[in-house]
């Protein structure tokens, strides 16, 4: 049974907004803090709610991998986090699935080049297109110390370069620091 | 931008159930009549809804045959019609994505056998897993001409027959008729 998982973005919560960034599309508005839960807040300014869902892409030899190094989420010492909600291109959605499985690893190796970063970066894949009326396709998260700021930024730069994301049309990334 | 369907059971609509049959887990409350719309009925004692997304297993080869030969709704002469709601097991969802290929057509030739039946049968297919609280994980819905129910029937053997079929652990087979 999938998760709801629902982010928002209000006067309070547990995750101090430190910036964020419209990289395509449109920004969200602005908000002082994010909190992330079953539920959204009554009083949110936006929320944003998908579910976690069965793998899309990933075959039998990378699942095994990545079982083997499982993301685990509300480590103490990661107090930094970041939610990136992306929209992907009408281009992509009328893809044939091997085709859209040959732009992400094949082309772009999405899940090799995450899987680099597993140890310093917990992550997690939020679903939300075929939520009726959802703005994003997918609200991606991640959660790492402070000190592993400068390898998620490469992680990003890396996946940002790739044949993939020329079918990102929406993409806003916001950084956020737990508690203070 | 995926288009929400959603079918309700009630006393009246446009679809008359001739029969309800239950192949695996428990059946739906009996109705009289089944609606499909954008909307459900405000007084329908069951609404099953979910959306038409991106393709999740076929490839581009086989994407190319099915456009040539799309499925058309509506046809005037297709008076019968048969809502299939479908629930696949744990064990599928947790495959990876080349392991649910392999078992959906390289061991169980569902898109090529589906295939063979488009020019009687016309269908759509509605994802409603990632639905939260939904209690199906597919609502398939197919329309034909009287004459050709036993060439839908002689399709429906096959698949159950197939090893795809050994994950699904809840099924209801709701035959129609139009108007009357």
């Amino acid at each position: 049974m999938p998760d709801t998982i629902v982010f928002s973005g209000s006067s309070h919560g547990t995750w101090k907004v430190l910036r964020q960034t419209a990289l395509a599309g449109a920004p969200l508005a602005s908000v002082a803090r994010v909190e992330k839960g079953a539920r959204g807040l009554a009083d949110a300014a936006w929320t944003l709610s998908g579910v976690t869902s069965n793998l899309r892409y990933t075959n039998a030899a990378e699942k095994h991998v990545l079982d083997a190094m499982p993301s685990v989420l509300g480590r103490p010492a990661a107090t930094r986090a970041v939610l990136i909600p992306i929209t992907k291109s009408a281009a992509w959605w009328t893809l044939a699935q091997d085709e859209r499985r040959a732009v992400l690893e094949e082309q772009s190796q999405h899940i090799a080049i995450g899987r680099e970063y597993l140890t310093a970066v917990s992550r997690q894949l939020v679903h939300c297109r075929d939520q009726p009326g959802a703005a994003f396709d997918f609200l991606t998260w991640f959660e790492f110390a402070p000190a592993a700021e400068p390898r998620f930024d490469e992680l990003l730069a890396r996946l940002r370069a790739s044949p993939e994301w020329r079918f990102v049309e929406r993409e806003v990334d916001i950084r956020l620091e737990k508690g203070v």
